[in-house]
């Protein structure tokens, strides 16, 4: 477990999951000796808990339903052929940062110390001196207790892909990503799968409307969502359910062969010597970074769902994006002015689950949206290439500033979402207004031609109403005459 | 067949496509009043013979596919349930069309006289007076006499969507995007397929290399690509093939119980009156137009297939944004400035196909870039979103000037094309070069993810690479001496 390298390291970097790798292979390109410590398997929660597994099975599983087949145990080869390519992924990219020049891999767990970082192996604990360190050690799923389940019943995505077999009735409690990816794969696998969501809607945080069609969706498929409802106890394969505040239900009950937790992640920052060295943690435990990634205390930045920014923006994405700047910080040592790192701020995330149907988003879009904005929606299903691919249901919901023809956000449910929300995470990026698209040629036809539609309501819109274009007017003082220091488009 | 109104219409549009339909709509809506016509179905070959029946084939026959089933009635039954779904299609836009308050749909052939149209219908000939007329007359298949081919055999877009049952052996003739996206649909059906095309290479104008790959996709699917071949003679199901010169080849035979053809298209314009009243057409027939789409003569305008336009971008949505244009032309009397008709100028147009895979191009790639010019190119197999969903070939080609790191232009092959095209798109139209992408956070683990990868790719080679640079401007300054006009980046 010694580092190959006889000469003392650049920086260490701990954790080898989406941004801890992000930030050691550019580090190590741009000439900087690595050691990359890894407590469990190369990747992280991504490659093999994850993104990468839980892809795979979203796809092998629309392939199965695809065929019409039904027959449990061609579902549970479903199972290991999902396994089988996570690991050959896994393997591949284990191979693959071994291999790198800069970088030394090294299987163990890493604590911040005085001057360097201390890593307890299977072989022994050493320490590694250098004056940089880059904490990337990720989350864990958080773990529900409900009365009366046993352990082998309890799922999390850390146990899931480990599955032999498919549960005839599945239980899955939180509606977040998590959730309607599972609900989306299991049903497509045959499995009764029950969803409950605590709250309103799926997807906290999407457009209601929007959520409201995800679910609708997921009912066609097949999958019992359950809003406003807890899961409060398991006796013989029978979840009991109660409301949002714990009062009981009568006859509110599910069957659950096994229940899959999708319901939050706690950070990864116990026994990392936080405290002695001076870095701060929030109050769930999440590291306190800046737009740079760096902590409290000098040399250590931190990336990924371990910090703040993983709290609200716990993705793959934002750990990288996070990764890249922590390498453009330490590499200009600090001088980069902020412009350069992602145009001088924290990055605009998009967001995206991979259920049925698709979904994304970016931006910031209130469910109702104030007298200065114009919602724009074209009904997704109903757009020429949506009727002949038979899209069940889909909406592309953009806000626009009525008078600069800003872009506030936009939220996509439907096919190909994530390919849209990316014209807008690029337009929103640059700060191009939507007029800025009208000269665009969308290819027909494509679900991106629907952006088009938008630009014709919205100069349609616009154009139409002199007296909301006079109150958006009025709006816009108003806000600049309460706060003189706001910058209002 | 005489129009409802008894006031004098604004403009007559003659033809219901693509192009015609959004003149016709746009200009009611601004309050003209418009006659409409169209002497077959509404919609024009986008909606009876083109993109709506094709890409509907396109999904059920991949749908088809994915059930494992290969049963030729079975096949039928998709044939027939594409025509069901073309022939609704057709009948709601036709109805929504008809009920427009501003548009008299007048069935009949159009032709421009002195001072208006004459329209010759079932029920006689009537002149209808106007001194604007927007002609969007499309374009019909060109037919290739094969020697013994008799017409029964003999198919094209025209004739294809009325099959009742999949044939056999089906030879396309034309590895365009029709041949392409034909050939993927009917060896989904079931069909041996055999492509034939006369020059080097599939889809004419597609980079080479992309191209390759789309070939060898077809093969993996089952189609017989047959590349500098040409279809010779018929006999007794036998499609006897020579090369490129018309040089019989030995034993160079395909079985073919019926051939479609896909080797372009012939403008709409004969008998339209154009010659009387100064319009005037190139030496195939296509109506001469400028940006704003006015035609030689004084009130005449053109968009779609018909026009010298539609001979280099004959798709829906280059006839859609001419179309545009036009009413803006019109509405503001010829007096909207350049710059607000898309920018001043004629717009990039995006070309996408969809068949397996699909593919998308925009902008102008030369098989070998300048020295100025950096090619970038990710393996669109080798993402993470493509290993996941097991995607068998896939391409982006990013061309990018070294300097400025102005695109240039962008090909891709592989899941999503025409919505990955789409950013390009929206970055060219915009002018933003490649470093305005560095900030940009692409979901993960989407195929946009990849081009991040090539933002990566340009800041390494660029900066890894000096002399290249000064090459780069060496080239570009040589530009600049030889052409002062020039406008260089």
């Amino acid at each position: 477990m010694s580092p190959s390298s006889t000469k003392k390291p650049h920086l260490v970097v701990i954790g080898s999951g989406s941004g801890g790798l992000t930030a050691a292979i550019g580090l190590s390109r741009l000439g900087r000796r690595v050691v990359l410590v890894e407590a469990g398997d190369v990747g992280g929660d991504c490659t093999n808990l994850g993104c990468i597994p839980s892809k795979t099975l979203l796809d092998r599983s629309a392939r199965f339903a695809a065929t019409g087949r039904n027959a449990p145990g061609d579902a549970a080869a479903v199972l290991a052929e999902v396994r089988a390519a996570r690991d050959a992924f896994r393997d591949h990219e284990t191979v693959e940062v071994a291999e790198l020049p800069g970088i030394d891999l090294v299987r163990g767990k890493g604590r911040l110390v005085d001057g360097g970082v201390e890593i307890t192996g299977p072989d022994g604990t050493r320490r590694v001196e250098c004056r940089r360190v880059v904490l990337a050690t990720g989350s864990h799923p958080r773990r529900l207790d409900i009365a009366g389940l046993p352990d082998d019943r309890r799922l999390t995505n850390a146990e899931v892909f480990d599955l032999e077999a498919v549960p005839p009735r599945l239980a899955i409690v939180g509606g977040g990503a998590v959730g309607v990816e599972f609900a989306t794969a299991f049903a497509r696998l045959g499995t009764a799968v029950t969803l409950i969501e605590v709250g309103e809607q799926l997807l906290p945080g999407l457009l209601p409307e929007a959520a409201g069609l995800v679910a609708a969706e997921l009912g066609d498929l097949g999958v019992d969502v359950r809003l406003g409802a807890r899961a409060a106890s398991w006796h013989d394969g029978m979840l009991a359910l109660t409301g949002p505040d714990g009062r009981a239900t009568a006859g509110a009950e599910v069957g659950a062969d096994r229940v899959l937790l999708g319901v939050g992640r706690i950070p990864a920052t116990a026994d990392l010597g936080l405290a002695e060295v001076g870095v701060e943690v929030d109050e769930a435990g999440h590291i306190v970074v800046d737009e740079r990634g760096r902590t409290t205390a000098t040399g250590v930045w931190a990336c990924g769902d371990a910090t703040v920014e993983g709290r609200h923006h716990g993705t793959t994405h934002a750990a990288n994006a996070l990764g890249r700047r922590i390498v453009a910080d330490i590499v200009s040592s600090g001088r980069l002015p902020g412009g350069w790192l992602h145009g001088g701020g924290r990055p605009l995330h998009p967001s995206a689950t991979f259920g049925h149907p698709e979904t994304a988003r970016i931006g910031h879009q209130s469910p109702e949206p104030g007298p200065d904005v114009v919602r724009h929606r074209v009904d997704l299903a109903a757009t020429d290439r949506g009727i002949t691919d038979q899209v069940g249901a889909g909406v592309l919901i953009v806000d626009v500033r009525r008078l600069s023809g800003r872009i506030v956000g936009a939220t996509i449910v439907g096919p190909r979402a994530a390919e849209l929300v990316s014209i807008f995470a690029l337009a929103l990026r640059n700060d191009l207004p939507l007029h800025r698209f009208y000269g665009v040629v969308w290819p027909y036809p494509s679900h991106a031609d629907a952006i088009g539609r938008v630009v014709d309501l919205h100069v349609a819109t616009t154009a139409a109403d002199p007296g909301g274009n006079a109150r958006a007017w009025l709006a816009g003082r108003w806000r600049a005459l309460r706060c003189r220091h706001v910058h209002h488009p």
